[in-house]
Formats: structure tokens, sequence, C-alpha cells
């Protein structure tokens, strides 16, 4: 890591240092010292940055947060796809960790974090907020879909999205453990199949 | 912790010593030393029935992954319910931390095993092994609903088996991190409506 560069890059590439050692070792690894030999910088010039575990935990979890809602709401508002289902399925791929720009391990550090937000008021605060934005995002669109009879009208469209956010943390978490066997194209095709028999009703 | 007992006991209540570290702290806390004041015990005591704690870990998630196994063999192979779509429910309510005898901070427990499983060869060879032993059970229900007529004749059981133990982890892991938002009743309902949309296909 250069000595002088700019603060906010400089924090960025701790906690990306972070990310890649929670992927590859778990987040109980991920200690300041060990993140410090990461980046071939000392454990004084990490601390600069981050004074405590804690403080760079939020940080990435808020880092790795944004990258994923982002790629989210690109698929949910692309233009180039005809139906709402289209789009959600494009969506939730990015949950299911399962959409082309996918890196292998990003399931395995979201699961360290979780684990960790499981046990931690303010990680878990961060991943409830992020969680309601996707759900608010499936809803809108789960409604969009019932006004333009696409789905059946006694849909809910919050049940609905409450449900297809749990289906794709679940083929997400099965991706984490089991990579071989629930592929990115796998994961796609339970995706495609769930969406399938909600979207499929009308025709 | 008494001094004089049965090693299988004494191991037993070690492993249940760690899981309620776990579910209160995280499995990061859980070590040797905590786990010993946790039993009222010394480091050296506990270090007689186990000598790492990922000898520890390891017993403790069979054991964990046998209580669950145990309930969702007893919901699958329940005779009181007339239906195979009855059944699965409930041995996904077991799945989804949702069923009666769910214990508080299981589903947080299991998140860390979980998060631990995808860094840690011998508890991933494990957590795969269960996962296909609870697909198998499903694939079998799935196919003997397609003979008795009970859904599609054109569903796959191996695909609808996977996608719904995905839905199942998908759910429990909603539950373990926003218990106030996924009660066990919004959990349960959740199942009750995936299910649903495969067996009234016939209705």
């Amino acid at each position: 890591m250069p000595r002088h560069a700019d603060p906010v890059l400089r924090r960025r590439q701790v906690a990306d240092a972070l990310l890649r050692v929670a992927g590859a070792e778990g987040l109980d690894a991920a200690s300041i010292p060990r993140i410090a030999r990461e980046l071939g910088a000392t454990t004084g010039l990490v601390q600069t940055y981050f004074s405590s575990k804690d403080e760079l935990l939020l940080f990435a979890f808020d880092h790795l947060g944004e990258l994923v809602n982002d790629r989210v709401e690109r698929a949910l508002s692309s233009d180039s796809c005809a139906t709402i289902g289209e789009r959600l399925f494009l969506g939730m791929s990015v949950l299911a960790s399962a959409d082309e720009s996918e890196q292998d391990g990003e399931g395995r550090i979201w699961l360290a974090f979780l684990a960790r937000a499981a046990v931690h008021p303010a990680l878990r605060a961060r991943h409830v907020a992020g969680t309601a934005a996707v759900r608010d995002k499936c809803r809108y669109a789960f409604a969009m879909a019932s006004n333009a009879g696409e789905v059946d009208p006694g849909l809910d469209p919050g049940d609905a999205a409450l449900a297809l956010a749990a289906f794709a943390d679940g083929v997400a978490l099965q991706r984490a453990l089991e990579p071989e066997l629930v592929t990115k194209d796998v994961a796609r095709g339970l995706l495609r199949g769930y969406l399938d028999r909600i979207f499929a009703r009308q025709h």
C-alpha cells in the first residue's frame, strides 16, 4: 500500500483487503494485523484509518452492501427487458450470487457478515435496512405486474416480495456452501422456475 | 459441571455450552476458556474431553445436525397427516426455524456454523452430507406426490427438492436476522404459500 494516498481511497483499499481475507479464511481471520500483512503495510498504518476492527467491519459491510445494491438497482430498472418478471429475475440473480458480475467468494463473505450481524446490533441494523430496501423494490415490481395483469390479481405484493427475497437468500446461501452443485446456471434455473410459477399464471 | 460424570454426557454438556455461548455472543466468542466459564469448570477439564476448539466445533455441529434431522424425519414420516404436501410443510417448518419445538437462538447458531463451514473443509463436508439427505427425502416426497397426482406431472422431483430446500434455508436465514419481522407464523405462512403454488395445481 503506497504511503501517500487519498484517505477515501485508502479506506477502501483496507476494506477490500478485509473482504479478500474474509473470503479466503473467514471473518475471524481478518484481524487488523492480518489485513496489514495482506496490504504489505504496518498495523499502525491501518489503525490510522480504522481505530478498531469493529469500525473496519462496519465500513466493509457498507462497502459490500453498496456494490450489491447498485447492481440490484441497475438490474431492476433495466430498460432493455420487456417484462417486469424479467427485471425481477435479473435483480434477484444479483442477490442469489448468480449474476454475470458475481465474483468467486462473495457469497462466503456475505455469509460471514450475516453470521456476525446476527449477534452485532449495528451490523444487524444495516442489514435490516438493506433488506427492507430490496423488499420495497420487489413489492413495487409485483404491484406493477399486478396492475399490468402479468400475475394473478389475488397476489399480495408485500407477501410476494418477502417470499422472493427469502428464496434469493436461500439460493445465495446454498451457492456459498456448495458452489460445485449450485452453480450460477443452476441458481439462475431455480430463480427462473420460481418466477415462472408466479408469472406464468396468466398465460 | 460435576467432576464425576459419564464421558458421553459430559461431551454433550460441553457441546450444549458451546451452542449457548454461540447463540448469545457468536461462534468467535465460544473459546474453550469461555465455555469452561459457562460450565463453571476449568479450561483443563474441558480439554480432557476436547483437545481443540476444532474438535469441539465438529462435535457440536454434529450434535445440532442430529437434533434437526430427527425433527425433520419425524415430520416427514408423520402418519397423522393426510397429504404429502402437509408432511413436506411440517418438515420444512423445522428447516425454516418455524416448527413448534424451535428454540430461540437456534437460527443464529446455525448461521454461525454455516459461515464457518464455508471456509472449513471438515465442517463443510458434514453440511453437504446433511443437506443431501434432506434433499433426498424431499425428492422422494415429490416423486410420490407426482405418482399420486397431487402435483403437475411435469414437475421434476429433483429440481423441486433443491428449490424447496433453498426456500426453507432463506426463510431460516431471515428468521435468524429479523425474528421480529419473520416470526414463526410469518415463516409458516411463507412455506404454506410456496407449497400451495406447487400442490394446488391439480385442484
